[in-house]
């Protein structure tokens, strides 16, 4: 753990972060027993703290065993989760204290991000209470655990699965509901999603600091809206990002997108000139969007180690090759021409009339009457020493009509696909573009997915994420 | 038509462009017929020609009538392919000018983009050759002209549709292929599509000028790798984007990119600040991709004009607040503070206990409780006169949820947006983000095209599209 972090920090989040016991306070029908029906799965034991009578019977329907107060359930409570109103949230920490639970998330709004004096001080009061009893005290006003793993959701919509090894840090309870279900869709799941809105009491650096030494997180991916002690912030993710790799997109990086953080979290606002700077130092990866932070998670996860910025770009049509490599240069790859032993290889089958093999590649005549060719095209790429990475084409077009009229072809390409990216020491991208055919190409990328092959849907994409880890890659070795 | 223009040239184009009868050269069967195959909803005339005695039964077999050359056709043809080598090219294009035919496409490639000698001389003669007759010679390397509303594709997956009024322009087949596949699917269909290749005898500005008379089009998009005239392209593109919106995307934008051109088309390079630079002064709009233009041409015809820059961003969630206006901000376009009358309406019935309503608005619990409260939200910013245009995300997590939980209320929420879209003065942009349930969200982006509503599946795309009309809008009035 860092120099800042407490001590005991580390253990308190070990129990909380793999809670047997959760309880929940103040679920209620009037939001459906989000909670409650959100932790369904979850494997350990699950109680409800309820005082309202009218809101009992239906927790009741829900098999879930309700009390009327923390101290009165029977066995320790690892996690505790507060829907309770603002005004209450004192009395239920102090609970918590008494009770010796394991940690608590604050579900509960309204208080410094409300901005209001009633909200300033009950957040000060809930801070110093946490402080003096060493409790973990997730947010307020956040959506706190995900762990598939333990069946430990927000959200009944999210998944459960074994394996997730992927740390997720959010100031958000949305884009962590997006990155857990968009990122199921991309195969990607967490072994811990922590979301903790204001972040009073724990911040950024206390969960980077614990997920560096989790065994189960291979990458940490974050979503963040400000730091409170930038050099700590700064000292921890350096350390960290050296042992694994961090992604981090940060939220407020305009000044109407700070505006909107002072109502979201109350973060304290950071010139973006400042945060891009502190996280290029750090050795850690900068993304933009949710769509971006899963891009580059699935090609860290998906993809062999690029040992350097040089690409080879196989194109399916002339015009995707013109615009492919203004994709790639433009996210800071390079495109080199190929060695002499690839020209001369490439000369006695590539066709040069309505075609090209200079880098980048336009293939189409070759894969249209010889769609073998692409296994000697990608061992001919494999052995070029001046390529680090492979960058192929799929075309949307080409593809589906194979799939539809010659199905063996197709299996022989995925096949072929799967096969050189398990054995090839060079990192394999795919794109599938563009698609025309919507539902078909979702089908082809999780073929692809499934074959263990990252496949994006545009070469922007594809091009962001190669450029990001291989900056990561090549600035780490 | 511009300066540089042949006097008769409108008058050709006119000819080739609407024809009424079509002969293709050289089409075989080890291409499974493709352009015979593609003219199939033809509705004029269409011809074979073909001297190879293997070829002529498969033809027969399709039902067009062969003959074996165009002197041989009973009628004047309007639009001739031509499909064979290019050796004999010379002789074809001859053929076409003996019998006056209005002009021709050549599919053939292995020209000036090959750069062998044969290919270059070849080349320069059809260009004399097209020159000496006046001649509409389109191409070579390249697939000539698509027009849905007779029948004439270059592909057979290729929509036909009355009522196309976007011209599309492009250097490359695949492109142009792409722009009507992926088109069709947000509701753009081509007036008329020329895919010119090499443009070795018509150029850019000769079809931009034909299509700024073209009643049809009310729309230009243009895919383009270099021009040879570039002060003519910049008088035409002025000229013409004062009268109709262009959007041009630019291929070969990097050193790489305009190797691959070379390749691809023989195109004369630019540098791009210079062609930035030129697209800026005439008044069109850059697109940098196939998703850009489509987004741009979408927005265009979807749209009200916006009267400026500023606009309101209704967000779901706050987290979504957050990063939808940094992608507004970052794209060029304004979020300003609301009016205090708008502050006044808000303060009667949107919470801000987990929710805001500066702008961006973060409305998640007033929606929860109250769909109804979307139309009271659009009514206030229609209302406030610091508000041009409206953007709102319909988060596909809760739309998807209403869509199968609360059926009434998901119609009623697109009835309202389809309501507004109709009535208001200003501009609405929808976005549907993020999509872990993507099949899902491919049919709601639908329902709500058919309803007119332009929506987008990331907050930067609709940024950028908004953006980018906003400019062309503001500038032009």
């Amino acid at each position: 753990m860092s120099d800042a972090t407490p001590p005991d920090l580390r253990r308190r989040l070990d129990r909380v972060l793999q809670p047997r016991t959760i309880a929940v306070v103040g679920d209620k029908g009037a939001r459906d027993y989000l909670w409650l029906k959100s932790m369904k799965p979850f494997r350990g034991t699950l109680y409800s703290v309820q005082l309202d009578e009218r809101e009992i019977p239906g927790i009741e329907a829900l098999g879930v065993p309700n009390y009327t107060s923390l101290a009165a359930i029977p066995e320790p409570i690892d996690y505790v989760v507060c829907a309770a109103p603002r005004e209450v949230t004192p009395r239920i920490v102090q609970d918590c204290i008494d009770a010796n639970a394991g940690g608590v998330a604050l579900f509960t709004s309204g208080f410094t991000e409300l901005g209001d004096e009633t909200g300033i001080e009950l957040e000060a009061e809930l801070v110093k209470m946490a402080h003096g009893a060493g409790l973990p005290l997730i947010g307020p006003n956040c959506m706190g655990l995900h762990i598939p793993a333990l069946g430990v959701r927000f959200s009944p919509e999210q998944p459960t699965a074994e394996g997730g090894d992927v740390g997720f840090i959010s100031q958000s309870g949305t884009h962590g509901l997006n990155f857990s279900l968009v990122g199921a869709v991309h195969g990607i799941y967490c072994s811990k999603m922590i979301s903790f809105g204001n972040g009073a009491v724990l911040e950024a650096a206390d969960y980077l600091d614990y997920l560096a030494d989790d065994p189960a997180t291979t990458v940490i991916a974050m979503y963040i809206e400000g730091v409170r002690d930038g050099e700590r912030f700064a000292r921890t993710l350096r350390a960290v990002a050296a042992r694994k790799p961090v992604v981090i997109w940060k939220g407020g990086q305009t000044e109407v997108g700070q505006r909107a953080t002072q109502s979201h979290t109350a973060s304290l606002t950071t010139s973006q000139r400042v945060w891009s700077a502190l996280v290029k130092q750090a050795g850690a990866i900068s993304a933009d969007n949710l769509d971006e932070l899963i891009d580059v998670v699935k090609t860290l996860r998906m993809t062999k180690p690029p040992p350097g910025r040089r690409v080879a770009l196989v194109a399916m049509t002339g015009g995707q090759s013109v615009v492919i490599a203004d994709a790639f240069v433009k996210a800071g790859l390079e495109v080199p021409l190929l060695s002499d032993a690839s020209y001369a290889e490439f000369s006695e089958f590539v066709s040069v009339i309505g075609g090209s093999y200079k880098n980048p590649l336009d293939l189409f005549n070759t894969m249209l009457y010889d769609p073998g060719a692409i296994e000697r095209v990608l061992a001919i790429l494999d052995r070029d020493p001046v390529i680090d990475s492979i960058v192929f084409e799929l075309s949307a077009y080409l593809l589906v009509r194979r799939w539809e009229k010659q199905p063996a072809q197709f299996e022989a390409l995925l096949d072929t696909l799967q096969r050189f990216n398990a054995h090839s020491a060079k990192p394999l991208v795919t794109i599938i573009y563009p698609a025309h055919v919507e539902a078909k190409v979702l089908e082809l990328r999780a073929q692809l997915q499934a074959r263990g092959v990252a496949t994006f849907p545009t070469f922007e994409r594809a091009a962001a994420a190669l450029a990001k880890i291989t900056e990561y890659h090549v600035t780490h070795t």
